[in-house]
């Protein structure tokens, strides 16, 4: 899945921008619940961390719920964009309803505090899931159909005037979904994509003072001990 | 006004964009009132059609009031973005709050709408007027130095972590107040700009069902009578 | 349909009232979009300028998209209210929830835009929508029973306490729908000129401090260039 | 103080109208706590009672807390409308900001939560005490002098652009204070009598149905026995 | 009814604690409108008057309309708490969103009304209605199947991850419910019990300072006159 | 600071409960910054994890920024609650209004964002830094005094009517504050431990299904590895 997640950015991003494409070193498999994202964010500040490290000049964060985004711009010097904010926030500009196509209803919840978080919950008409859970997404033969038959009930159901793709390895049914359902069709890959891209060649950084200011350095203990340094590369 | 406009668009552009700045041929000489701002839209729905006929891929509407937005929207098929959407929008990905600098008090209540609408009122610490008339922008001697009092107030008081530039005509000030400031400040035209290329380059488009799909044709009378044909390149 | 909206006027209006009734001189020949709304507004400015020379009292506007209405109140010394608005506050003096039938299903946005914009979306249950367009109200023979069969629903299926007719068109139905329905049937028409009226009687006029002041005189270019003295009896 | 409320509603409301002011026969001399409003309600619904009986055509309630306005509402066949409630709506028609300037700022809760409960907290700028208890507006000769600082106040350092009067017992104040002031001073009762007749020349009632449905008369004990069966002229 | 309240609350009391459910001496038989719970505030306040004299630690509201909550805090000096408001506050702490079942459909608003007040209606799935009156809760045959049915309707249809009683009269059926449901079911009474404790084992008091300031004694007139003097024990 | 906030607990908890105050063996010494919390976050739930194995009856977060909450509801049985969420819920129910008084001014985002997310963002009035970083709350001799001069701005500038200690390290303060201020002081430590209590004694559980439903077992890799069984005593 980072692969295709890679690939998807890549198609997007402009001629002179370098995509690399990391999958945490630690952490759950994938992220079906709160546990499981909160078990994501170190490893999501660790290649973070590793990217200022090595001059990234800003990040993708690609699961839909965002993990890590507020800590990850504490962090990060560049821009930090989570791939349901930017997928929310285009969708904004392209109608005036969405809904989300998400996997397991479990997620749902996480998906309307996102969308109340970017301030956008009145726009959002409806959160789907398709009951694929994120690991069966490339092996169940039946994926596509669920997500489509989901999309096609947020049109006509929900009466929503763009789609979301509720997950990043949903990336590259986008193109196909916009053909066949007629409303445009988000992913949150591409879409974040542009938008750092887009932040970086304005000269846009995270607001180095108040509440995104680099985190005051300190002791850090047990298994976590090597994240008291954030800025050193080690983490 | 218009040369500064799209001078400062062309900057952030990517290589394969042409940008093409006009400005209505009909309508108020700046926008400083609900009335004025009434009355410049026909003007701009005018240049969307005309950009139509011509095949422009997307518009950025660039006065901060974004004046016929949503007009506009159901005339074109590439995306349009107002600078103050771009603005907020750009805005809530660098910080958790943000200010704006207009120019006239009386502007104030119309900003504060727009925040409203792009669901980033909560985001908004604060709007102050430099009381520098649009027109007076370039000729005041003392027009920058006031736009600068009240970005520091901006910083200082309403304690913002991003400072926005709530006219078009302050757009070539972006880089100087950021050195000085040491927070992000966004111009939204340059903002527009990235947005609207971006969605471009992600294949998107106005959502056509809904809200937004193209108006139904009808007769129109009198001094506007050829606006009832706005596919055509007439207006 | 400017007579039928005359006489819904006349009807409630008080003794010593007169009310004219006037359909500008330019613009589309009905409202069913963002775009026919935002040309819609240089006639209702028109009209308002040509009352002011007159020395009309106040102004209601007939359009339920309430079209020009900030600008309107820059304009004029009385008071302005917009039918939409009159509507929804009458309704909220009523009962705890309405619901509105409009004609067109695209134009529901824009009537859940005015609940929010009036502080009333707390209280819209609804917004449906007879598929009849503006024109064929007094054509179309089986409009009224489309209107029946949508307030049915908003009483039976919403629960609203009150419903509100969504066209000035609908105004002569408004007696007729209250017999059957059991609920208060509010014709916006009617109730903006009681709420015209009133102001009026208190002798409250709209402030002429802050955001409605008198918009600053200035050049306006091309064919709108008679806009640009707006307190002059020409436009 | 009931005179003056009557007077002042007799002013402004039409020729055929007939205004009759009464004081509640039981509870609190004048409202200055949740516990004195709580108490001033079963007085408000006795007098409605008696109207009701009587052949009442509307009802104004003539405190700024608008106190048992939903149970007199179930109560009464035709509208019943609170000062706080039209001063509000009144002052949304003129402006888009007001402030209150009431009695005591203890009091000042309840406005903001009148606000919220009619959908204008936006709106509202600021609830200002002038810190004259009800009973001594008529006899503290400083009365007017601290109600003046206070409305001054509103209007340059609130910036409102409507003053709402928070008391019925302000209302003779209101010309001089618009006269000295500039913006729109509204009195609640004489808003809330023209909103009330405007509803009756409208042939609206409230709404039968939901929540304002006449109440199930059942036993009631005690004191209050006699309120059990309110549609009897005995309470 | 009264003895069932008192039980539920005894059942979850502390050791130490003294439980005493009183009903009040006036007012009407059950409350099912706002009219009835107008009403019934009084006699609450004569309740909260007593229990003051007799040294009474707090206080629990046991009706889910939580009448005279405002008033009861200024008059008691230890904490009162509403068993709504207590099975919100509870609700939220257990899981995402919630469903109320009540009696009658009439009192569904009143419901809505205090999520928002409570700042909890964005929790709140549903609020369903039994149409049992509160008077036959315990002689109707049916009750408890019609409860059922609501119950199981919240956690099937709204997807509520908790269930509320709301009506006093339910308490006992909690467990039974808790049982068959699968999901957490709270009872108001039991709930605002272990609060009120809590709060007193806490050492905290209603704020004496502000909008709860105890009310200014002042003379009350006929049928009420005795409340006039709220802090000495005659009402 | 753990053996302090055990020692609060203690003193506030019932007869029969066994307080366990515990510090996670990995993660932050302080919790400063998002990106210290999301880091804390992990230890949380190790700790959560052990006691489930353990046994325990329920939990409190006794950090004010209310880290891993959801997450550590999805892993245990019983209820969890936070100190920020227990402190501003217990305010609502003494006071119309709060303010919290915190450590670094860096933190009052997460503030208000908790605020939010319990619906009680109405109540808060400010959220004020003593400036005092949390590891000097013990050494810094001038901490105690820094934090009275921030709460009585808190009562005097802001009307706050209940005033909230923003960090478990505050929590003896408590009683001497009260003493002083003459409003309501509420420690979170205390309140979070007396719901916790409560809900147990009521026999309420986190609501097992839908959000909070145990998170579904999966892979974990790297440093995080032991935390993919979670409901097994390892973590």
């Amino acid at each position: 899945m980072t692969e295709l997640i890679g690939a998807c950015a890549r198609q997007v991003a402009g001629p002179g921008t370098r995509v690399e494409a990391v999958s945490p070193s630690m952490g759950p498999a994938s992220i079906e619940s709160h546990y499981d994202e909160a078990l994501a964010v170190p490893g999501v500040l660790a290649e973070v961390a590793r990217g200022e490290a090595a001059g990234a000049a800003g990040y993708v964060i690609a699961c839909f719920g965002d993990p890590g985004l507020d800590a990850a711009r504490e962090l990060a010097r560049g821009p930090v964009v989570g791939i349901a904010e930017a997928a929310m926030h285009a969708a904004s500009l392209l109608g005036r309803s969405f809904s989300v196509v998400t996997t397991l209803a479990r997620s749902r919840g996480r998906t309307w505090d996102l969308a109340d978080r970017y301030g956008l919950r009145a726009l959002c008409r409806g959160v789907r899931a398709c009951e694929v859970p994120v690991l069966e997404l490339e092996t169940d033969p039946l994926a596509n159909a669920k997500i489509l038959t989901e999309c096609r009930a947020a049109v006509a159901d929900d009466e929503a005037e763009v789609v979301l793709l509720g997950c990043a390895g949903m990336a590259d049914l986008c193109q196909a979904l916009t053909a066949e359902l007629g409303v445009p069709v988000i992913d949150g890959v591409a879409a974040a994509t542009v938008l750092v891209e887009g932040l970086i060649r304005l000269g846009l950084i995270t607001s180095p003072r108040g509440e995104y200011a680099p985190p005051p350095p300190k002791p850090y203990a047990g298994l976590l001990a090597r994240f008291g340094a954030p800025t050193q590369p080690s983490p």
